[in-house]
């Protein structure tokens, strides 16, 4: 049990971002937008070098700590960085608000004129680790969706954020909106994150975002609906009459155009009958990249150089320059081992075949299917959804990248002239 | 705990139903009708002779055990009601696919042809209590959405709810579908029902039907999705410049019709400069209904035959014909009772006044917010959707009824012509 003092803290911060939701709900697209262009143009200026100040107390605290130069460089934030966090703000003013567009409006046999209108969800909670531009999109994103957000990020940034929290205090407030539209916690420890999981009624939902630990603990333990972003073992399947020269090329830009993506390959699985061919000469591509490559014995009969793959080495998200690869007899074996090992993110196959191309469309479960192309697309700005706030591997609400419609849900409206129910 | 053989045996079904799901997204939509038309006839045959005999020995045993009679009637099945059992059946047959249709599908600038399409869920717990034929409506909506259900239904229908599934179980069968595309719990206990709701990767959507109880369990202990269907405190707010006819027309429809359904009128809301009118005709018309009125201060003030509301009545759904009314200031006061004491289900308001309709339809919170018409029509047949498994007022994924397309949802697809990302 959470102690009382910080559960009470924990919820009067939920009771006042719940408020401030309802104002929301009557926020105009103009009066988000300004907002948003007031920390653009706060970051610019003096409150940009606040952020930076505050940041570089996070770098030294964490160098102190001895923690490792990868996660340094994620929590450290310069001038550049900084303009990067600004020019996303602008994508998101750029964006058509969702909030507010009626689809499916008709008149039924009542006379009823009824349609679903899209509205906030209302208070998102997000957790995340130690990247503080998240607070900045995270904030953004929740804001021009009409939902007032608790942010919860990673301790070792917790003065960029609160640098950051406090830039869009001050502009939601120049703006006559409350500021607790955008709120942080004030401590990032374990409880008080258990606390704020378990506040049904009054979060909406919790988007964790990092590595696989975080996620499980927060799904573990939430009592709200929770929007998952779990790893990426990404297939791609070349079939038997696949064009082998686009399928190298695919392999190639899947593996190792930005192995440390989410939606980069890991794992290729080819038809025994092109194995032979193709092989040889996809390993020769990658060896030039420095790819490792670990084969099934199939495989390794044919390129002994591989290593050998290991059971582990199906479910595994490398984020490097590794490739598992097995030979597969047609499209069932491959369907079979990506619903054994997929991880619903993104799976890809290569063929000319009319048939196999709808069978794999229509029989893999993940959140982008692709025939002849890259799994690198699974991302909302290559989808068309400008920013996102994440890729979803949870089939409820959202399924893929999650950008400012996926933040809302559909209510019913209806109207009427005096209709009864008869 | 869960005892170790019951968490085995439950994992097991789980896992054949899992896998009989990916079968079923293979499935035609002619595949899936046949199977519902097998049920369809067999239920007018000697099997459905068997349902019959089953839930006689299910009400007896009832009987026995001294259940309330409200309860025997809710478990009672007859020829009649096997009949509309057979209606509804035919009535999901009749309803459009949901599955395989690709929404959004655009070029995008990559050259990449990208869309959404809908796809089942996977594998649907469905914990719900005692009637029966929920169990052949469920399995039915699942289906026919191509996705296989886990059914647990109440333990006083246990023998009724296993004949459903046995119909079921021979006409996937005869169709060369899996049997466990429907599968049912060989036992109804609480340890069996918190195994099922934690099996996490097997159980896709867990949906409680049920008294309030039954869905607060769920809710707190399941590891997987719920969408929840609480209760309806439903209100209808009259605004200043309502047309007090209609008003009375839609408040008496809304409480009368049905009160026992959750789309039910339970608290009226009339604005103080049209109350004095208002409610005396109001109370007269509901007293020819027997409808038992509650007021606060302000409304007894001006119908003292009023009994007096008590704090808990404005969160109470009554279901019977009980009314709770209260005179509030305005649109804003209006909305303000709303926020606090709604249950995101079912709101109205009367008014001929445009602002007013549009902040009302804005502003609440609710699967369906109406002007000028009665709270009753929040149900999938007058809203269009054809059957439905029940209301959501879940803001993720579903909000108001759930069809068949509430019981899918949308993966990305993309055709590619070797398209890499640069």
């Amino acid at each position: 049990m959470a102690d009382p003092d910080l559960k009470q803290a924990i919820t009067a911060i939920a009771r006042d971002t719940k408020a401030a939701s309802r104002v929301l709900l009557a926020a105009s697209t103009a009066q988000k937008d300004r907002v948003l262009m007031r920390v653009v143009d706060a970051l610019a200026g003096s409150e940009g070098e606040q952020v930076l100040a505050a940041n570089a107390r996070d770098v030294a605290a964490s160098q102190a700590a001895g923690l490792s130069a990868a996660l340094i460089d994620r929590l450290r934030l310069d001038r550049g960085r900084l303009d990067g966090v600004a020019d996303g703000l602008r994508q998101i003013v750029a964006l058509p608000d969702p909030v507010g567009g009626v689809e499916r409006l008709r008149t039924l046999p009542s006379g009823l004129r009824a349609g679903q209108m899209r509205v906030p969800l209302g208070v998102i909670a997000m957790i995340y680790e130690s990247r503080p531009n998240v607070t900045a999109d995270a904030a953004a994103l929740c804001l021009k969706s009409g939902n007032a957000c608790i942010l919860r990020g990673g301790k070792e940034a917790l003065h960029s954020n609160q640098a950051f929290a406090t830039i869009f205090e001050r502009a939601l407030i120049a703006e006559s909106l409350p500021s607790a539209c955008v709120s942080l916690l004030p401590t990032t420890d374990r409880e008080a994150t258990l606390v704020l999981i378990g506040l049904e009624g009054l979060v909406d939902l919790v988007i964790p975002r990092g590595g696989e630990a975080l996620i499980r603990f927060v799904t573990q333990n939430a009592r709200v609906p929770v929007i998952q972003h779990y790893k990426g073992v990404c297939h791609l399947y070349v079939d038997a009459d696949a064009d082998l020269a686009m399928a190298e090329r695919i392999v190639r830009n899947a593996k190792v155009q930005r192995p440390s993506a989410c939606n980069s390959l890991e794992t290729l699985l080819v038809d025994a009958s092109c194995a032979q061919h193709f092989l040889p000469s996809v390993a020769r591509v990658l060896d030039a990249d420095r790819v490792e490559l670990r084969g099934d014995t199939r495989a390794r009969s044919i390129c002994p150089e591989m290593k050998a793959a290991t059971a582990e080495d199906w479910d595994t998200e490398y984020l490097d320059l590794i490739l598992s690869v097995a030979v597969v007899d047609g499209l069932d074996a491959a369907l079979a081992h990506i619903a054994a090992h997929g991880s619903y993110h993104t799976e890809a196959i290569v063929t000319r075949n009319y048939a196999s191309a709808q069978r794999f469309l229509r029989e893999v479960d993940a959140s982008l299917v692709l025939v002849n192309a890259s799994t690198r697309f699974n991302d909302g700005g290559e989808l068309g959804l400008g920013a996102e706030i994440g890729i979803s591997t949870t089939k409820l609400h959202a399924y893929g990248p999650m950008g400012l419609e996926e933040l809302t849900t559909r209510k019913w409206i209806a109207y009427g002239d005096g209709e009864i129910r008869s």
